[in-house]
């Protein structure tokens, strides 16, 4: 079975993105070769990229251009070369290149890929996804990345959860620039 | 100066209590030695703790009872005896043992504190006074332990703020039970 990975980069009060859907601020300023070699380390991976249609429209209004492949060569060309799936009942068209649209019956799919793909699958942002594949227990890990930041305001990816779900801490890496990676499993 | 201390325990979306204003979700239930520990010898510390009204009540209702005293009997002696302060206007007394109630100008009085106590001040739960004096740079040091759960809906301490404020990571500690210490000042 493949698994269905969320990795995403919150604010110490636990937002993924700020009110205006902006992620910026998990681009921690504070030099760290360690943490960009874990950066590029993960890029290297391999596996699917998931999406919903607002994180979907966000990097691909990026990662394909100029500005990203200079300043982040290693993970725009992974971004752009790997097969990427994108779920929205509104799109007509997913024009960034490898990707997938599906229109209905997420969780279905989600189903299936786990049954029928040999890679794993990576949710990036995309929080109302990871809020309802969490509700059906179809999320495998959660490899959240602890920003050294207060938001105050922002977006949960775990809105419309109404029962406690108890985790597995499987994994910790603090950084020099105060990120802090922790892995998750669902505690069944 | 005396330093002023947040020592709280959140859910992974960043909750330092339920709707209901419970914190029972970071009753880790998962035996573990190591977290016992640390919960006895932090208790041993010393210090002044700083409660709003809300906090106040609940601690109030658990702490001098004979429950406690059985079962976390290290940690209730400490916390009944203890100076502690409840900033709150709507309050009359304040019954608990060595409770100063404190009903106006909350910010001179910790900068008064600052100045003259010995001893840090350690704030417990009590959301809006955290959030309050983190917007007016009044917090030295959080002491966040990130609880395995995710709860959905919760309260966080920093709401009603509006900017965002950096961090620096000044420490890491993972437990067995999957609970994680981070501890970071504001970043000047």
């Amino acid at each position: 079975m493949a698994r269905v990975i969320v990795f995403n980069s919150v604010s110490l009060d636990g937002y993924f993105t700020d009110m205006n859907a902006d992620m910026s601020f998990a681009h921690n300023a504070y030099p760290d070769a360690g943490w960009d070699a874990f950066v590029s380390s993960n890029a290297r991976g391999g596996g699917v990229l998931l999406f919903g249609r607002i994180t979907y429209e966000l990097m691909t209004k990026f990662w394909p251009t100029p500005a990203a492949l200079e300043s982040m060569p290693v993970v725009a060309e992974r971004m752009n070369n790997l097969p990427k799936v994108v779920f929205s009942k509104t799109m007509d068209k997913a024009s960034w290149n490898n990707t997938k649209l599906i229109k209905n019956n997420m969780e279905d799919e989600i189903q299936r890929m786990k049954k029928e793909a040999g890679e794993d699958m990576v949710i990036l942002g995309s929080g109302s996804i990871v809020s309802q594949l969490t509700r059906r227990g179809l999320i495998d890990e959660y490899q959240i990345v602890s920003i050294p930041v207060i938001l105050g305001k922002g977006r949960t990816m775990f809105e419309g959860i109404t029962e406690k779900i108890p985790l597995k801490l499987i994994k910790t890496q603090a950084f020099e620039n105060g990120n802090v990676l922790l892995c998750y499993e669902p505690r069944v």
